[in-house]
């Protein structure tokens, strides 16, 4: 006794499968609301707990085993939430595909992490056929729904699996640093990249979303999971509502305004997440449409940059909190969390918004300069932000990636800074950076200047080459219907708003700005079109 | 690669230093508030966490090393939250100690502990003379004040240690499983017993606190910290304020009605926790005075069971919430919180309310009966609660305790049901259960039920020898000065509110009920005063 003393506290393990237990146990009349676009089926969470179960028991059945990897290739459906719970369940892990890779990229991933089997909507089915000649490893597809496509291995209805097993399952003690989930970054550079989310990640992550300084989620919320459920586990935000006992309201596909604002009305979900492009579609139909998004408490929008404009529009225009956070798939992917600080007056309060936020607690975050030393937390010493905590990448699975980790911290490739309250502010992704005469131009500043012109729909700035500056941005915007804005009345708008000397000369009028498998601006993609003379641009002194 | 997928998550480990840092860094701003009984005193996180650096740096200068415990004997004061940061932060275990035990309680911990140094308010320092020529392994006293009584080892002024050192301190990186804190249970049988927190259990269960489920605290919140901060850690709740950036304020020892009303007045907390014998006593004063009790939007209530008329009271007459948790020094301590369920009338809400509640997500319950059987929850089956989580114990600190665990359970010595969605109801303790006739009376439900009389201010139900039943209740009762209130019409009362066999023929009127040193109702004593004829009985059926 005496020096040394030991904590005599269980040494219970967090896992996916207590998270599971709990909600199942407390919130069995907690509901679910699923729509297939026609109409809105209703379940609960007993049910769900029931189908998942039995989904374990037939995985079992079919031979999968712990620490196999089974694959999922479905929409936000309740279905793929049942996969969440019974594959990491039973010790397997949930690979979840991203349906808007190309099949090369696909088959690349999958037989990367060796899939063992793949549960596929009906609706994908077609899409994944594509890839599926190149798969080496998986055995079983599990098929949500009717389909009478074929695919290379042993087909078996999703409901056939689950309609021949009890709802009894011996689900396996297991360790809270074992592998829960896995998913693959969309890598604009190089073969995609396997993060490997641990039981411990998940369950800790869904805790700090539950925060009340994070979503908050709780009993009485109803979460509309607009995140892609291929995309880190829907930013955690069914395992946290799962753990809350939140409602959920499963869009499936129909993420498009017109639905979208017809599901808020009706299903009146209280949380909602997704990137901003789908909130900036949301918010041009709501200005010209009656809809009723009462029922909103908060929206949470990460993914890319929030454009001040998104937040300030829902805010003044339909009394709507868009809460910025900002992660990626590496992080969980919550690193940070924009609400205001307390105290502060309410005129500065979109200034914080507008901002990534704060660190959720349990994260850490660094800005490191090109010289390899941490920036002081300024506010204004730009350098890479880097991450360290519990729910954040240490390795890319089966890949010598040590250049994107420093010091046992990740390296996020996002350039930004921080102020002496933790504020973090993201200047541009590492690769977008546009150095202009030896200095340093802000594309998503830049975006966001344009994109508060009422006639902008959407604005991506990337570098290009410049015999005088070395470097100069383009601007590439997507006009209103029907608007005949032009350069130099941009030019005018952005007068104030920006630093003189980054207003660009060269804009391009699109239909539309490229993105990325994940909704993201597509710039590696505009570079391309942009050397390769794709792009009509216009000189704003010419015009 | 392929089977066998192992997690690629960083393996940051959950400490009480991490979560000091968070605060220390995203919520410097933070207020404190310290009341002295004269005035209040104003601090911030910022100033807070330089104080908690120099005193990490002055105990490892006074030779403490990791694992050493070092005692507290404090209020509940601003130097006792540095003590909590700095001693676990430096690798040590902070060891909180009840000042309401016996001298010969108190060297019995300190000396099991073995504590090398001990933090103690001035204003107690003549009550740790009376037991400290008793310790064998103290070698400093910090002392927090003036004083000029003399403890058995070399006495050094708190603020001296601070003053001596830098705001600098190089943390240790430490496991998250080794001890940060130590608590000994009051044990009204056998000598005390220590539970040992680890670091991951204090940061789980802040995070847990933090939940939207449970107190849900946030950087908006300023929390009152009214439970005892040598009890469990003050509940655990002033490391979840710090890790959400809430403002404190620190009550010292004025907990008395009148003092506690005005510095809630004054310095407007938000949330506040408490054991019910503090705020039936706010509730009988600020029905009879003019109080501003607006800032609260929740109080936090456990510690013993939380009479319905005490929720009901607050929520009718100044419509303020209670919130009853259960829970003890063993499960650190929030194992239960009784928020009603979704979708529940508002007619039903108070049954659920005046319930221990449901699992706190991490925390798993069962009911065990006689026959060590695991009973159904069926809102009715009785028998011991068992727990199993992170921050549930699973051993007592040098004892050997076996008697007191069940294949991995903690047996918490309540008797309760569960039902079906969950709710636990405590019956009694298990050393308090009535049997009459075979029957079992539940000693709680008959207290709630008689503390329900406008007149009646305090019940404590014992159970005593009955020559034709076995055992019957006898209803020690306090009743409001001035009231004349007899045995006769109590019994009236209690006619339908309670079945008909529970309604005691035996009623003592005490001027009070002896409380344990934690505040709950010493049933022990009373047991004891009762065979030795010291508490007046009357036979309602005489009156």
């Amino acid at each position: 006794m005496g020096s040394g003393i030991h904590a005599t506290m269980q040494d219970r393990q967090l896992t996916v499968n207590s998270l599971f237990q709990h909600g199942a146990a407390i919130y069995s009349n907690s509901r679910i609301a699923a729509f297939d676009g026609h109409q809105v089926r209703h379940t609960t969470y007993g049910e769900t707990a029931s189908r998942v179960t039995r989904l374990a028991a037939g995985l079992r059945r079919l031979g999968i085993r712990p620490g196999d990897p089974v694959g999922t290739f479905c929409w936000n459906t309740v279905e793929h939430l049942e996969a969440y719970f019974a594959v990491p369940g039973m010790g397997a892990v949930l690979h979840t595909l991203n349906f808007r890779l190309f099949p090369d990229q696909l088959s690349y991933i999958v037989n990367h992490a060796e899939d063992r089997a793949i549960v596929v909507d009906a609706s994908l089915v077609p899409l994944l056929a594509k890839a599926a000649a190149k798969f080496k490893t998986v055995k079983h597809y599990l098929v949500v729904g009717a389909t009478s496509e074929n695919l290379p291995g042993e087909c078996v209805g999703y409901e056939e699996i689950l309609a021949a097993e009890e709802a009894h399952f011996a689900w396996p003690a297991l360790d809270e640093r074992s592998a829960a989930a896995m998913c693959y970054t969309s890598g604009t550079t190089g073969n995609p990249k396997g993060v490997v989310y641990s039981h411990r990640s998940i369950y800790l992550h869904s805790m700090a979303v539950n925060s009340a300084n994070c979503a908050g989620l709780c009993e009485n919320d109803r979460l509309l999971a607009a995140p892609s459920m291929f995309h880190a586990n829907s930013w955690g935000m069914l395992h946290a509502a799962w753990l809350a006992g939140s409602d959920c309201v499963f869009p499936n596909r129909f993420l498009q305004a017109e639905p979208l604002c017809r599901l808020i009305a009706e299903e009146r979900p209280s949380v909602a997440g997704g990137v901003p492009a789908i909130w900036m579609d949301v918010l041009r139909y709501a200005d010209s449409h009656t809809v009723d998004l009462s029922s909103l408490r908060i929206v949470l929008c990460a993914g890319s940059a929030v454009p001040r404009s998104l937040i300030e529009g829902f805010q003044e225009r339909h009394g709507l909190r868009i809460l910025q956070l900002w992660g990626m798939t590496e992080t969980s992917p919550f690193a940070t969390v924009a609400y205001p600080p307390k105290g502060c007056l309410a005129s500065e309060e979109i200034e914080y918004r507008a901002k990534a936020g704060r660190t959720v607690a349990g994260v850490e975050l660094r800005i490191v300069d090109d010289n390899n030393q941490v920036a002081p937390a300024d506010g204004e010493s730009i350098g890479e932000i880097q991450a360290r905590g519990p729910w954040i990448t240490g390795s890319y699975y089966g890949e010598d990636a040590a250049e994107r980790f420093h010091d046992g911290w990740l390296r996020t490739g996002d350039v930004g800074c921080m102020d002496s309250l933790g504020y973090v502010q993201i200047k541009d992704r590492a690769k977008d950076v546009i150095k202009s005469g030896g200095e340093w131009v802000s594309s998503i500043d830049l975006e966001n200047a344009i994109m508060a012109h009422p006639d902008v729909v959407e604005a991506a700035v990337i570098g290009v080459p410049d015999p005088r500056w070395d470097e100069r941005p383009l601007a590439c915007v997507v006009l209103k219907k029907g608007s005949n804005v032009g350069s130099s009345e941009l030019c005018v708008f952005l007068n104030g708003r920006v630093v003189k000397w980054w207003i660009p000369e060269r804009w391009a009028f699109l239909a539309e700005i490229p993105k990325t498998s994940v909704g993201k601006f597509d710039k590696k993609r505009l570079r391309a079109e942009q050397a390769q003379g794709l792009i009509t641009v216009q000189d704003s002194a010419q015009a």
